[in-house]
């Protein structure tokens, strides 16, 4: 398929496009570079060494023969050239990963709130709004957010893929009615992703787009078997409070000598996915599309769901690293269970990779390596959901065995 | 109260900021006068001949001895400036009418679609993140649109105000729970009014903003108590096929000698409220907020509900007027029932203003007055929803009784 990859230079963009053009898809890359440059404006960096875009596509081509392209483009402002990149290209699907992804950036600051929203809600409807003008009848498939439910609301009933069965009262009796599950998003950033379902809900119903929203989990691990042959492939690896995943920092905490930051009491349970389901899933997506005319396809891109505290011991038990329990910057529920449907992925064949002892010293193993290139100061969660709230002081001040 | 009237040179916004004033509130308009320059782009100005907002203001001040101030403001790009106003005014209470409001010009263009979504979803955000940085406790009341909730959707049930009480299966048997009301909007317009109810919801729960979201129906009428005295006061009248809402077209149409323009069966069903109930609906708003940490209070600013075909057939019978049924621009039901609740205005002392022969004599004997300024060719409404839906030729080229 030719397939075009928005936001195909970040975390699960890269691994994406290479897993796609690894599998014999044509893959063309458009990517604005805002996630490198959010990087320079907090002052931290990827722990492993990821290389400027050009430098990746080559190594690519050395590596695998295939060819992928590289367009610079800003989403959520230049529209026209948009338009003209999918009538020149006419992909057969369109993943959108180009959204700030972040939620502790999303609540760091007025700036980072109101980027957030411009920058997301901009570049998702330019994107429809350029599908709709462009023509074509190319399958959409974005990364949504487990995030878009809320934690716990339907009690003990699993959170379903999407949609909702409810029963209302009318007149006439108890009617039932299939919704879009109600939206509870906890930050800027997942408020975002709430937007976005409504925007496609309406591009669906109006215009006939086809339109996959992917719930996902917590993504951890950082290395791909498209991304390991050549360090100049390697993924990016995210450590600071504001970008890194919860599990994959545990773990580089754990490869550091760093206390294993737990905020509050650890009993937030959420649901995970490794980074090598991420990008099966994706094929997955494009080529198992919605009809057109069909109301957006949801499915929960998710393999397994643990409490945090549980994450944490796990890892302490592992390596030995002692548990801190911080102040929470975020306004959240302290205990919630989780379950979570995934039942359309595994139907569609995804084979779920789960946490093991192997895959998790694959990534203490990344951290072990590039541990000098870790700022100590970048590793407690600051970004606070409402101002006054208390964070935590560094916990250490240097990397043990290191010399910076 | 100290007022600030956001979007208060519009249609709604300048007889309700005559109105507050009038009743002793101290008004701040803001405004980037953003109306009036889309009359630009379309070619096309009110039916009536409103004044600079300079001297509106002048005229208000001669006519009633009180003064309001004017901050010429784009909501949704002059960030900073607004925190100031909102630093140095001190609202107790914000009006937020600032948003591009017609489902047809939101359906128009490419361009059309995204300014609507860049502006309404910015201005709203800005101004959430402002109130937040500015602090205070101000009471927000926003205008919405009946639009939000779709039409027929609950079968028989009356549309509630902004929540819905529905039961969902659980392993531990049926449990009840309030949602907002699903979304089902009709336009990018509408759709807009759906990010803004969950934006909403997203800054009350987090930062306690206090939010009312007033659902209006379709607005007809022209003039209220305040704008009468000094034709310098005269409200907009919007008559063209984009910004004119149908009632008053149908008005309009009859008074100027023109077939009334019915999309399709008419059997669409809509609710309706007069420009004066508007402009109290917003005080009783504003004076009987929300509490802090309250979710949106959300209540739907309508006073009837009538089938469109049955305006027409009413309008035709008082003035000999024709009916001309056309092909329906918009994608929409063709028919549809539409019960809905208004019990929280009623209960907060709104006396409803509803159709009478009186006040749409009024309203014809508004477009009598200034037929001259109509062109012909600006009536029919030829923003389709898809391209390539048919739209009507013009039914007349010039005005009967004018020398144009």
């Amino acid at each position: 398929m030719r397939v075009l990859v928005l936001g195909g230079d970040g975390f699960c963009g890269w691994p994406t496009s290479l897993y796609l053009s690894d599998r014999g898809h044509d893959v063309t890359i458009l990517d604005n570079l805002s996630r490198r440059n959010i990087d320079n404006e907090l002052e931290v960096q990827s722990l492993t060494p990821i290389r400027p875009i050009g430098e990746r596509l080559r190594t690519w081509r050395e590596v695998s023969g295939r060819e992928m392209r590289f367009v610079n483009l800003n989403l959520a402002t230049e529209f026209d050239r948009l338009v003209r990149v999918i009538e020149e290209l006419q992909p057969e699907a369109i993943v959108h990963f180009a959204e700030q992804r972040a939620a502790p950036y999303s609540m760091r600051s007025v700036n980072s709130k109101r980027y957030t929203v411009d920058n997301n809600v901009r570049a998702t409807h330019n994107l429809l709004v350029a599908m709709v003008e462009a023509g074509g009848t190319p399958a959409l498939a974005h990364l949504g957010t487990m995030g878009v439910y809320g934690y716990g609301w339907t009690g003990s009933a699993p959170i379903p893929e999407g949609y909702l069965t409810v029963k209302i009262e009318t007149p006439d009796g108890e009617v039932a009615r299939e919704i879009l599950h109600p939206a509870n998003p906890g930050s800027v950033y997942h408020m975002t992703k709430t937007l976005d379902q409504l925007m496609f809900a309406f591009y669906a119903k109006n215009d006939g787009l086809r339109i996959t929203d992917l719930h996902q989990g917590i993504v951890w691990g950082t290395q791909t078997d498209q991304t390991v042959p050549d360090e100049r492939l390697i993924n990016r690896f995210d450590y600071d409070g504001d970008y890194g995943t919860v599990l994959n920092r545990f773990l580089m905490q754990a490869a550091i000598g760093h206390p294993l930051t737990v905020h509050g009491s650890g009993g937030q349970t959420r649901a995970f996915i490794h980074i090598r389901d991420t990008v099966r899933c994706i094929e997955i997506a494009i080529t198992n599309p919605p009809q057109m005319g069909s109301q957006p396809m949801v499915l929960n891109q998710v393999t397994e769901s643990h409490r945090l505290r549980d994450l944490a011991k796990m890892v302490s038990e592992m390596t030995g690293a002692e548990i801190a329990n911080l102040p929470n910057p975020r306004r959240e529920a302290d205990e919630n269970d989780l379950v979570v449907r995934n039942d359309q992925f595994l139907a569609l064949g995804l084979n779920p990779t789960t946490l093991s002892q192997g895959l998790m010293d694959e990534v203490t193993q990344v951290a072990m390596r590039y541990k000098d290139r870790v700022d100590p100061s970048k590793i407690i969660a600051r970004s606070v959901w409402r101002k006054g709230m208390e964070t935590s002081e560094d916990l250490i001040t240097e990397i043990p065995g290191t010399q910076k």
